[in-house]
């Protein structure tokens, strides 16, 4: 029994070496970045067994997404596909007052036209928790019915239903969003909130415990994470609140911070079955993220102990 | 009043540095290229009054490939969109048995909805040369009515109208691009034929200088060069046969070498209209091509002059 | 009519990657920078129509240095020679305490030699602003001499004279640079004065609207503006004080900050002709401009205005 | 039931990019290499199921070990270890006259402490091939004596037991290599033999096929293939010999050619059980080995398929 | 005669670029280090003559380390080895909460064999300072025993003894430091004793000036250094007080600060024989190391004065 | 007693990797290169001590010259200016046809001021073998006037003195080459003649053997060394002829390989002072360095002998 299941696209990222810009850097570097693989790929790096389920197109480009998560751990189950592409995205960053900038080049690509039956749901079915965020139903209208139904088969199967709702403004619209996420949530035992999107998408303009207690009633789910930046999370579990704060982190890599927190908290919750130890797992996973290039947080259990136990030296020799 | 017109795509070309593989390269060295952009940024170089046509999205990456093109001093004359991405290529080269591969993601860019109204038609009329390639309507319906439009509004202007055949396997089927630039053809008056290309599409299996007749026969085009690979290439015009073989040149970087032989050709004709001289210029731009990285002939007329008079040294110093 | 022209020399810019030691580095990273030619090309970049003139060798580097300018959107009026280099300057940066070090290796290049019959002193009457700065007299006799002669061009054709004190310590000494700039006072209309060399070269030691009706009335400027490093700018027009604080912005590459003031100050001067909007143009510049590498701001009319509003998120995606 | 299993080192690979030499070089290229890894990671790139038996100490570069092989799809088995380092080797390339020189640095790796004990010996049993080479017994007493008890276990499971000679001379003497390796033949059933080290350490001085005679005669030995660089290959099985000719390829690189041809021949070899077929893939993994960076061949089954059918265009688009 | 001798290890210093990890940089920046050889190479490149006395293999990596030292303009007296290997390192560093990790792979290198046999020890006799730490006993048996000889060498010949207590827990235990160091002690008329390894090692757990005049007295050590990392250094000498704080600095490089501080302080003493001079040169070398790239501080006089003086410019141009 | 004195310049070299053009190329790999330079630390790689004479610039890049050439072991004996610059050079090169081109940025380097008396001319007294090349007397008067002395004070100590031709064509025309050079040949004892450069200046046209004893006949010199590219190498000495051919080489890096034959030729002599051995290690450093990076041959004597021996194996392991 496998024990953790994401389901998902993971891109290509294209990025300039230092702090260039898309419009004129002579080169750049690649990684591999999706928000459902980046926390398939920390849950296997902290343990876990883990499964990545999606779908690529045949070429150099879709074995590299494979072969990259493979490399941290993953098993990735894909269906591999004539037709599509690899999407990409270009990340661009810089020092204040630069942000960073996602320039998204997705369209099309293989997973878009990903069906269930492309997909092995047996997986999903065998998991103790299954993964996506709302990210995959943004891409296409196939992704959005697959997506309801790998939910749906997770939930019936007794598999937790673990969920993001991970808001990209430039997928789609506040509106669109919470027309195809209302609906999930009714299959969802665990939900990541994170307070900005709860707000914009959800309508719930409210403090952190509130917006915890409004989501747990209103969708009937188990267990709701609101996180909220440097202001840390906040979890609720059958009435009762767990609270985190942030580790200090560097302000350079943000990208796939959130995806650290889940993943991080996920690898701690299938081991433990604790939300206190799963929340710190989460925030120190993200903020170890933060010094780390790249979407994925490759780091160990050990640096993660460290930095919960405030034991990372300057230097260590 | 322009010497050089080019309609067609320009994308980022993505290629890993060192003989590395798409599937494993930690980089990708970033270039601009497209058949038709080649051909006017040569043009420009070796001196001629260059502007090229297209639409791209209205972002930093279609901002890279417009000043990429004005660096090598073509005025880019852009539809600026909000719709559609830049088209990107992958490229993969190494020494033997590996040849040179290319992964096309062009799908759904900027280009592929362009209209004749989104373009500067009056450059096309004012100008002496309108180049574009098999290439251009290959990408979608609206690019080959477009590319059928401009080619009609050259040829009531009394401007030359170029034409490269520039067949594409991973683009169209032999019969699909038969279909499409055939009836084009009746608007050519300068026709570039690669050998391979007019026997898999044309059907035309001939030796180089029965080729040539039979297209100017059939088409009635008042020039056709059909250029060989490592043969050479040969011109005719009002009847008379004109050859050129090739000059030694390195086999790395075979991309654009046809893009090179059309930009010297082109510029040399307007300057000269001489075609031992346009073949000469269009064979040594051809040659020096393939000594240097990238899709665009970065060389000079003074390089072309060397090689045409075997006079490059071993070291200048 | 073209909207600003400006003249001077641009150079290479050679520097170690990665904080590397001038001594030690590997290799160097190249761009093009140059006062005037930095303030060229970021008001082209920001939507007027810019021209830059100057002297190069016709070698390679001398082209290197036209193409960088018209990739952003400068057209260089250039006196192509035969003679002398292209100036290079060597970059070192690096944390506290190391600052940031020029090394000069300027002298003998082509500019140095330039005549006012070299130049298409044409555009100049023609231009909305003409601009230069205090480095371009300090090059040499001729260079002290053609500026002179295109101010007072500019000024006797109408044409807004704009200068920048600009005083570099390694290029003459305080009395060489007021002996030459004074003179040319006279023919100026806007005046950038950063207040450390206002002190040390005109000797008016003031706060600095004290300052800017000193250098208003003594010279007889129209419109003054005194920038002050981390305490912002001031702009002193018809008796009329307007004050611009800075953006928050990184410490990290401060070369060109000025130059990127210029420019933005220029290019919403010629567009809006309201100092108001100039200031605030020209302080986002030169806060963005320090979070990117090279000489040249490489932004768009759309991130300046984020700046300005204060909207520009941390992760845009 | 697995199709491959190997045995051996794999070591960090530290190599100067553009033809650098160790001796001053900036920066190295870093990849993993191992001849025994290598095998494994081809076969498994052409579809088999490939595990790699070793040991390697718990820190960041034994993961890197670890986690490159799951990239090309291996299951790397490992005893993880607190003691030992991750062996590594210099490798420098350049032109002639210069070689391709290796400065081993792999005294002390935690494999060279090995145990039966410490490895999944019950996947030699399940395996239909088991390989290793004589790299890993001149490791150390400890790899020898793994290595005869590994051999021995494959044998008595009715597992093919795969051996290539792979004489190292920075490793140990001829004398040394044949006390070691002669033994370890009686349970050898494929043997791939260079024809230098059959020289060499086995003492046998005969044509090709008359030196797989003797080797299938005098160890008992049911499959034997004779490598013989650009002379080609050839195998000998119940006394039918199967010659194969090398492919056209580069000189560049050729590190890894060996286990590339090992590799391909034992993928086909499993898959088809037809010498002939595991001849030409061998022969065409080699061929393509030698034109990509690393110890290990990322080439596909399409690609190998090329190469045999003489298929690869020189320009694939 | 010459200045200053240090004996000890270099190391090849083997780190990723860009904050990257060593599990997955496709590149390592390939540098020299080691204590004592930095120590030497800042005194030189402070003025000081300066040998640096080891032991290395006759290789390419060999001859790097005494190539890297001479361009420092260290002589290294070295004793070629057919035996051994040369010791490397890798350093990882990034933002927080990662910190700077080591991993030491220095076993089995040359040095650890070396016998005073070995070395020149006239040289040591002739010198005005030797200089070790406790790094170099720490290595073996035979390191330990020829740094006792060593400083018994220079201790009987008047040269001044300079030591560093140099702890690293990746090397030894506490104990075992204590037990080895000790009896070195007696021989030492200069220590460098950060204060957090002389409370771990030699278990003195006083205030800075306390742990001073304890280590003086207990030892019989005629100059006490005690670093405090943020909190400066003191100096005791004679029963009188030095006190020298931080010069601000960068945390970004911190391996070599302590090296940067000792070279520093001896190249001022050696010169000066003034304890507040070379309390503030060791401190300005250190935070100038901080900005550095590798383990040596590639500095010049000028720059250390002006650190001191507070006079470094943000920009000099 | 020092064995091999140099007198010239050394520059920077700045290339762009990979192929790549200076007009385009964002980096360059610096290194550090000039004939007299060059020859001296080959010199010193094969055993000489070797010392190298110039003027530099007291600056960053002043110092890079000069550790550079302690790297390879050689004694620079510097005058350190406050004025003049480091000279540079960029070099391009390239497959056929591009050749590989040199643009010279030397003018006003600081060597062109040098004085007898800015120089140790003691270590030429007291030198085995003075060398320089036709290079430094082109650089400026001043350099001719102190060639001119530095030849007669070796002449006049007993010192061999080693002069090559070394014509370039960027630097004087035949005509001065043959006017300033034609005198100096009075004093030299050992001449490095290119048949060329022969040819060209001094107007002897005839095959190498004649052409060699014309030159010692005419110029009273008793050593002649006629180079004739891939043609060889003919010595004549005391009216005997020595031959030598080529050993196959690259033809990838030719720079250089003149100052390799030199310095090899020359380190041989002054070991053993026997002609055959001498060429044959100036044709062997000759042909190692076409396949290294740089201007400088970083070899070692055993690479010479395994070149000669013909005993470089393909793969060494
Ligand atoms: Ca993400
Ligand atoms: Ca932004
Ligand atoms: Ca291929
Ligand atoms: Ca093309
Ligand atoms: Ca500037
Ligand atoms: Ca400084
Ligand atoms: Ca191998
Ligand atoms: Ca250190
Ligand atoms: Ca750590
Ligand atoms: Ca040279
Ligand atoms: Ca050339
Ligand atoms: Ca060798
Ligand atoms: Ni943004
Ligand atoms: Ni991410
Ligand atoms: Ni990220
Ligand atoms: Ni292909
Ligand atoms: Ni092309
Ligand atoms: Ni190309
Ligand atoms: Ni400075
Ligand atoms: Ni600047
Ligand atoms: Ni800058
Ligand atoms: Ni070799
Ligand atoms: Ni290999
Ligand atoms: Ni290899
Ligand atoms: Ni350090
Ligand atoms: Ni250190
Ligand atoms: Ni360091
Ligand atoms: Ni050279
Ligand atoms: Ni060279
Ligand atoms: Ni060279």
């Amino acid at each position: 029994m496998v024990e953790v299941v994401t389901f998902g696209e993971a891109m290509l990222r294209l990025s300039p070496p230092a702090d260039g810009r898309l419009e004129t850097t002579p080169q750049f570097d690649v990684t591999v970045g999706g928000s459902e693989s980046n926390v398939a790929a920390l849950a296997s790096r902290l343990g876990r067994d883990a499964i990545w389920l999606s779908k690529l197109p045949d070429d150099p480009l879709g074995r590299r997404v494979a072969g990259q998560l493979r490399r941290d751990g993953v098993e990735p189950v894909v269906c591999w596909s004539d037709e599509g592409r690899v999407g990409t995205y270009y990340l661009e960053s810089g020092d204040p007052p630069r942000g960073t900038d996602v320039v998204y080049d997705r369209a099309g690509s293989a997973v878009t036209t990903v069906q269930p039956g492309d997909l092995d749901t047996e997986t999903v079915e065998s998991a103790e928790v299954f993964h996506t965020s709302g990210i995959t139903p943004a891409l296409s209208d196939a992704t959005a019915q697959t997506t309801a139904q790998l939910l749906s088969i997770a939930s019936q199967s007794g598999t937790t239903v673990s969920f993001d709702l991970n808001y990209r403004s430039k997928l789609w619209s506040h509106a669109e969003a919470r027309d195809t996420l209302e609906p999930l949530l009714a299959d969802v035992d665990l939900l990541f909130a994170p307070r900005r999107d709860t707000e914009s998408i959800l309508g719930i303009d409210a403090a952190a415990q509130e917006m915890a207690r409004h989501l747990a009633g209103t969708y009937g789910i188990e267990t709701v994470v609101v996180t909220m930046g440097g202001d840390g999370a906040l979890a609720l579990h059958e009435g009762e609140c767990y609270e985190q704060s942030v580790y200090p982190a560097s302000d350079r890599r943000p990208i796939g911070t959130g995806d650290a927190f889940v993943g991080g908290f996920l690898a701690a919750l299938v081991e433990t079955d604790d939300l206190d130890t799963a929340l710190s797992w989460g925030a120190a996973a993200a903020a170890l993220k933060r010094s780390i290039p790249g979407d994925i947080a490759t780091i160990t259990p050990d640096e993660v102990r460290e930095v919960i136990d405030g034991a990372t030296p300057d230097i260590s020799r």
